[in-house]
């Protein structure tokens, strides 16, 4: 039977075994992370599950069912440094507690496959590119890229990864794991305040974000602040900043379309040249992070942009360049899995609410590949994660874990008619 | 008589002595700076002029008058690293070719007494802390701020003036030059594009601009850029960023009092914690330096901008912080010197023109202990200057040597008929 009180103290060990007075340290491919993972292989070998890791250091747990279709249930132990006690670790312990429930319930023998995978690397704290695992399991991952990767200390990604027993070289082998995959689902804190301010406690969520991630460079010229008169400055802080409130205007127009969810645009950070006290800025640096569940508002609010950053230089005498960062287009999940998870919610006793997600998360990757795939949100309080002040309450962990079974059920059983 | 071609070989040669393909090298306090001022005194000694470094290192050279009553024609031979060619020796340079003229033309015995003085340290490029040699002789050098300035290195300020004879505990006995002075003039290219734009090449400084150098902090709250609505954002970039058109709306404001000159705002630097592209900005730290000639209209300025900033913080519900960084009150000319400065320019054939001086000079120092001031200035071609592409057309040179000259004779005979 599941009990979902188990699960917050399942929480509780690994919080006391894993983290410090600063938060969470379970930073993949860290000894912490693996006692975290040996930890985690302990809760799930009573299920009787087949547990191995694959070739990119995903963890796998599988109960065998009538049909090898399979039912994909994800999570990611590593955390951020100095993290909360739940990004990441709340879906896999969720994931146990319902391996425990399908175990007991079939005697180890569910109509459908049900596999818990804990990915390896989801937050790219220590390298700096996230989705390690799930990406290297969807096949897109950029081989070129990561190879290259090293951390603050000057050590390989391809080195440390070794060390925890997998060849970089092989990393895409995890794909097969996805052979048989008919479903995944994803349980996760909000990271946000959308659920908190609506006073919900559970949201279904209809697909991650698309991003366009820009620096944009304004060059003016450097100029002596007291013997420059105002109307002879080419400043390039000047046209930077005119950018700020201007992305608040653009967001709230792509909001206005049809689908009537809006999109998010941050500037992050700003850097000057030469950056003293008594001149004129002659280059400004901003970087500019833009999302949206829709690709043409994505698109738009891109163009709106880069007309508004011309505009903006024009009137300033400076000049202005665009270079992308990062982009990826916006990951819609499954319509029948959204339904089920709406119903999920409902027989819960929460009120569902369908709302997109900021940021990216396993669940991405694994849709991106193809397979029919949902998430289930559970509110975060003061919506502030990857922080050791992330919190939930427990009886929305217990209620999350609920009706993230009554989902993982209605999942089974679609599978299985499917069959 | 006076050659003002000279001036413009000596300064020619003065380039060649100490200058490379990035500029002028003449950093106070290096072998550079001493191989410069050694020429300078070669140049000096035809003259007959009594020669001695002061306590504070700073150069005199004596035509000693009919009059113990002194003119001091002032300059600085040092440089900032790949300075131009003219800034500072142009002053020191025209100096010794109206000591040339004066020597000449009395015969060693003008009737009053006139002096060179090329100061030591005007631009502080290698300790941070500019007008050290007329700061101690004005007597309003900070000694313990100095005391504790150290190079890039790490070398003191007071090991290195050591190796260039000067005992720092001492410098203020540098005050006693100014015992005899009865007035300070100094020529100076603009550094600035006000005479370049009003096509003429010689202007009367009425003063320098008084300063408030703020650093302004605004404080909000880091939030992930995909999972925070644009509404519960509290974006320390936003409120700084608001900063930029307002600071130019307050310059303007200051230019329609009664003076009609307005003063300038510069935000110069922004920081950005934790300025990365996934966060909204908690913290983002701006510099304003606001200039003014005049002191009430300077205070309404630093008033405005405090208001703005206020109201830009309450708007964004982020905090706001202000720091004074340094402050100096705007310092006057003399109105006699200036109305003969005037006289002298238009003497030589050029048109008067008045205008306020954005940089500080030494002048300014000399002005503050009491000696009646005044200052000339040049044109500057492209209005820049600290750089090796500063640059002021040879018939502009000659012309400024002409009328400073005419400016030391009133000057001379000014003093005489007050003796």
């Amino acid at each position: 039977m599941l009990n979902p009180k188990r699960t917050v103290a399942d929480l509780k060990e690994l919080r006391s075994l894993t983290g410090d007075q600063n938060g969470a340290q379970r930073v993949a491919f860290t000894p912490t992370w693996a006692r975290a993972r040996k930890w985690l292989r302990s809760k799930v070998e009573p299920t009787g599950a087949e547990i191995h890791n694959d070739a990119a250091g995903n963890f796998w747990a599988t109960l065998g069912g009538k049909s090898e279709k399979a039912l994909l249930i994800g999570g990611h132990i590593d955390s951020v440094p100095n993290g909360g006690w739940l990004d990441g670790c709340l879906n896999t312990l969720a994931g146990v507690e319902i391996l425990r429930r399908i175990a007991d319930q079939y005697k180890g023998k569910p109509p459908v496959t049900v596999r818990l995978v804990d990915w390896c690397d989801e937050e790219g704290a220590r390298f700096g590119k996230s989705l390690f695992g799930s990406s290297a399991c969807s096949g897109k991952i950029d081989m070129d890229e990561t190879r290259g990767l090293k951390d603050k200390d000057g050590i390989r990604l391809v080195d440390a990864v070794k060390e925890h027993g997998i060849d970089f070289e092989k990393v895409k082998d995890s794909g097969k794991e996805l052979k048989s995959a008919a479903a995944y689902i994803e349980l996760h804190i909000e990271q946000g305040p959308v659920l908190l301010d609506l006073g919900l406690p559970l949201g279904t969520v209809l697909g991650t974000f698309g991003v366009e991630r820009h620096a944009i460079t304004f060059r003016g010229q450097a100029a002596h602040s007291g013997s420059t008169p105002m109307n002879r400055r080419r400043d390039a802080f000047l046209a930077a900043a005119k950018m700020s409130p201007e992305i608040y205007e653009i967001a709230k127009r792509s909001g206005q379309g049809p689908s009537r969810t809006g999109g998010v645009c941050t500037i992050g950070s700003c850097t000057t040249k030469p950056g003293i006290v008594t001149s004129v800025v002659e280059e400004c640096r901003i970087t500019l992070d833009q999302r949206h569940l829709d690709a043409d508002a994505l698109q738009r609010m891109l163009d709106e942009a880069k007309t508004a950053s011309e505009r903006f230089a024009k009137n300033g005498n400076v000049d202005v360049s665009w270079e992308r960062i990062w982009n990826i287009e916006p990951i819609l999940f499954n319509n029948e899995l959204i339904a089920m998870a709406d119903a999920a919610i409902s027989e819960s006793g929460a009120k569902p609410h369908r709302l997109p997600s900021g940021p990216l998360h396993d669940a991405a990757e694994i849709a991106r590949a193809g397979v029919p795939t949902v998430m289930m949100f559970v509110q975060s309080l003061h919506g502030i994660s990857h922080n050791k002040i992330e919190d939930t309450k427990e009886e929305h962990l217990e209620l999350a874990v609920t009706a993230f079974d009554k989902l993982a059920d209605r999942a089974i059983h679609w599978i299985g008619r499917g069959d």
